[in-house]
């Protein structure tokens, strides 16, 4: 019998992993593809094993071909795609622009040119996009805010990435679901600050250099909570073909000074040295506030604020 | 003595070429890169013995080497980039996506990542967006319309596009002039409904097929307007780094099948058939108007609305 596939891109990454843990034991069958350039096996491995997981390694910044992938797809029924695979390393792609092309912007259009042929009707499209699209914005930010000007490539290439995938949805007229994340972190970290200062404050080092001068200021969500939302917001959100949702907690964001000092906590030891500059790197949005109204009005309650989701983090690593 | 360089890409394109013609008697060193793909050798066969003007055969669409043409900027001052190098068919990029994807945002992303070393504090970036970047609207598009739904591939290539030169702006702190044009038709033609036309009408064939049908209303301008446009637009806009501008005439564009009675009128005899599908193509906006209060305050008037610039081209095919 036909089984409907959830497909997942970057299967192997922080909110990859967390979604198969989520949907393993319905009845789906999960396809998740993955080249380890920031994924980790480690975190895919415990269903490797499993009838109705099936793992690609395979780098989708370019022509994909795959007569196993694609005769699996074909003798079942394509329902979601989870498109999570991305460089996620915002500072990565500073000095080599060809990072977020490659790992961002070429897997969205490689990604959905492959599937192509396999989607149907119902299939949806479930895009992890960001709050860098918006770039410096004072005040709140709500979908409908403009200008986009996107200060990183990173942000650019998330952009790019929607508007492929937008084009897309209207020729084929197929559901697509834009999430503009917020700060995400979890216990399958890849990069980022939580896993910087993981990495900093447990060696020797007595110093710990922070980017930036610590008084950024951003909102944080936990990415079990995340895909939690992102969930129940696709199952509630049938009225258009396109959707944009900013997703993360209605809060004021949480400082880095304040992120050090949890870790401190643990490592009461530790110096701390900060920059001068504001940003921590060229095009970083040292804060932002998320207008999450649209996205609340669907029902669903965060329960972990900024400063929640952070302490949660922290406590996984060193308790 | 080190001169200004005024930078084409798609230079033997309907735009570059115009754009040669306009500057070449005043002091700058203009460099045009094109490949040939929609351009044509005999719309700038003029300037290629001039001593102001140096031409390079290059595909933009990957990365760039070449030592003489890095010789020549180096020597000189990168003064304007006149970014036009794309896919202006937008036909051709619906079967194929990758002809969008090369064509008009490859381009892009190489030709800015190889002009990047060469950029000072004052080099302008000026790129040719289009109206398709907003997709179907009810009502008058403005600069702050949104959703920006495009739907076709083409219009979803230029907002890619827009979006990694505007974190490229950002981050280099250079100016940005984002020109969204309506429909432009002039003399050096190489693609679209008027080129289309002048075929068909020329041809033995009794009849004229249609694509769509002929209800279709767009504003359309005159290529050698536009570029006055944007050459006075640039020389008043001094405030933002960044700047969005809907180009084009404030009417409410003119009809295909109006289109169709001025070519008609030189060729009485012959028969049209439409189509019975609205839509052209896949992705066809039918009807657009522009709100164009933003470029108007600036000061520059258009002479020709739609209908002048589609019988001022018609007559300049036939008479």
């Amino acid at each position: 019998m036909k089984k409907k596939i959830i497909l997942i891109t970057g299967a192997a990454g922080m909110m990859g992993s967390e979604l198969i843990e989520k949907l393993i034991n319905d009845n789906y069958l999960i396809i998740g593809i993955d080249n380890f350039r920031l994924g980790k096996k480690k975190f895919i491995k415990n269903y490797l094993k499993l009838k109705n997981f099936f793992f690609f390694n395979i780098d989708l910044s370019k022509k994909i071909r795959n007569s196993r992938l694609e005769n699996l797809i074909k003798k079942n029924i394509l329902y979601e795609i989870w498109h999570f695979a991305a460089n996620s390393d915002i500072q990565n792609g500073i000095k080599d622009k060809k990072v977020d092309l490659n790992n961002t912007f070429l897997t969205t259009f490689y990604s959905i040119n492959f599937l192509k042929k396999f989607i149907n009707k119902k299939t949806k499209i479930i895009f992890s996009s960001s709050s860098a699209i918006y770039g410096k914005v004072d005040g709140k930010i709500n979908e409908k805010t403009l200008p986009l000007y996107p200060t990183t490539n990173y942000g650019s290439m998330k952009l790019a990435s929607e508007s492929f995938l937008t084009s897309f949805a209207i020729n084929n007229k197929i559901k697509l679901y834009i999430f503009r994340f917020p700060n995400v972190v979890g216990k399958n970290l890849t990069h980022g600050i939580m896993y910087d200062f993981k990495k900093k404050f447990s060696q020797r080092n007595k110093f710990v250099n922070v980017l930036g001068n610590g008084n950024q200021r951003k909102p944080y969500s936990f990415s079990s909570e995340i895909l939690d939302c992102m969930k129940y917001t696709i199952s509630k959100s049938h009225k258009f073909l396109i959707n944009h949702y900013n997703i993360g907690p209605n809060d004021q964001g949480i400082k880095v000074r304040e992120i050090v000092k949890v870790f401190q906590k643990f490592f009461p030891g530790k110096k701390i040295r900060y920059e001068k500059k504001e940003e921590g790197w060229l095009g970083d949005v040292t804060k932002y506030k998320y207008d999450t109204k649209k996205i609340n009005k669907l029902g669903f309650k965060f329960t972990f604020n900024s400063r929640m989701a952070i302490k949660k983090v922290v406590k996984s690593f060193f308790i």
